[in-house]
């Protein structure tokens, strides 16, 4: 985990005194992402997985739509001060055919060029871009299974163990088999990788899987999730109001604040199935 | 706070059960910021204190120095289906001889034109562009009060009470006097919120006060600090590598995980003081 985690001296002051030790600080480097050579996105990523944050980013943007079409993939000769390459420019050429993005597209994709900006616009931006629905996938979740997820992403948080400092994104199937996790110093960065992993390896869309992140859902996680045409996502925390209302309009089953069994759904609760109360 | 919260049906699961009932959800919509009728940014935020918002993000971002600078807000005429203003549209005048910023700013100003992207790169930017340095302020903040503001922090999100679902920031005095708090479902729209409070107040450079963040310490909130002239940033969690990085080039003091009385300290110590041992 060299990339992953830095050390640094820290300086413990309490009650009990002072003390200086060494501590484990979690790495957080600028990622440029360029297609065809041009510069498209800058982001504050943790080193690692970086082919999948960019597969998963351009497909959650609506650019890309299969791992066929990216060409390649390789990462630009930047260089520090002491002339080692930063492995922080990713460039990754188009297959022919592929339309080029807009440049800047970065949390700009749902801006209008109109004076309209609500959250009926960003919506309305996400449905016209999804190539997956979820609304008519058939999975079935039991509650007791959704609700061991949380922990079952905790126990593979192997960064966060060490720095406290990190944002996770996992990939389940209805019967609770890890499929993939992901570490990142931002949540959006950690779906993206999940999401980036799963398109490489020809799981896109992603029908009968749940996805859990470790915080609170954004508009931004659910869109990702909906982009991927994952059904259930799944979260430690509280989602925002817009995630809800684009949970609530694309399919998406919604479940917040999942701790100690219980959870709170928020959107298309059908896809839980809890258990009928014992006859006796 | 109508537009700070909405109030939507959830369905609560879990052993005891499953019930229905009406749930706080923390408002999330997009903000279009325009300056002289161009957009330039779209930020996901709490809608509220918008004026602010702006003013801190064109303050950070290194467009505006002063609240001079801008000649004048207002909401562009922007409606929703049933012909209400949405309120998601904020253009801001320049005054004469403020330069335009470039256009797809927002998280790209670090962008080299180059090939290469590095923390060392992102660390330049940052200096470049920052307009007051906190490296020579004298100011000292007793461990104790430093290590109670969190807390102080904690009783002000009135949102988070009734949600769960929003990040804060606040502005403290040394002496632990609060001068503002800022909540968001952004971290860093909290401090632009905040930072644009004290920049229309002719509080910036924002020199003797403490910042207090409600999470983790990124890159963006440490170079937001120090954008603003802020000396100390103290925060509930952890810091990125990076963040600790810029905090000892640029002079801030950088704590974090701030609990039960402790803290650990990863840049400047020197600005909190610690009693010295009662000799018996």
């Amino acid at each position: 985990m060299g990339r992953l985690i830095a050390r640094k001296p820290v300086l413990r002051l309490g009650p009990a005194g002072e003390r200086t030790r060494p501590d484990s600080i979690a790495v957080e480097e600028p990622l440029e992402i360029r297609v065809d050579g041009k510069p498209l996105a800058v982001t504050m990523r943790t080193p690692g997985h970086d082919v999948e944050l960019a597969h998963g980013f351009l497909h959650t943007e609506g650019v890309i739509g299969s791992p066929d079409d990216i060409r390649d993939a390789r990462y630009c000769d930047s260089r520090d001060d002491e002339g080692r390459n930063t492995y922080n420019v990713l460039d990754l050429g188009l297959a022919p055919g592929v339309p080029s993005p807009t440049v800047g597209v970065e949390r700009n994709f749902y801006t209008t060029s109109s004076c309209g900006v609500c959250g009926k616009a960003s919506l309305d931006a996400v449905r016209v871009k999804t190539r997956f629905s979820p609304a008519d996938d058939p999975i079935r979740v039991p509650l007791d299974v959704l609700a061991s997820l949380p922990d079952r992403l905790r126990e593979h948080q192997q960064v966060f163990d060490r720095t406290g400092g990190l944002h996770a994104a996992g990939l389940f199937t209805p019967t609770g088999e890890l499929l993939v996790v992901r570490e990142d110093v931002g949540r959006h960065n950690a779906v993206d990788k999940v999401v980036g992993w799963a398109l490489l390896g020809g799981l896109i869309p992603a029908r009968g899987c749940v996805l859990i992140v470790s915080g609170r859902t954004s508009f931004e996680l659910a869109q990702k999730a909906v982009m991927a045409g994952i059904p259930v996502l799944g979260a430690v925390s509280a989602p925002s109001s817009l995630a809800v209302d684009l949970a609530d309009e694309c399919g998406l089953t919604l479940a917040g604040f999942i701790r100690n069994g219980s959870m709170n759904v928020y959107a298309h609760p059908n896809r839980i199935t809890v258990p009928a109360p014992v006859q006796i």
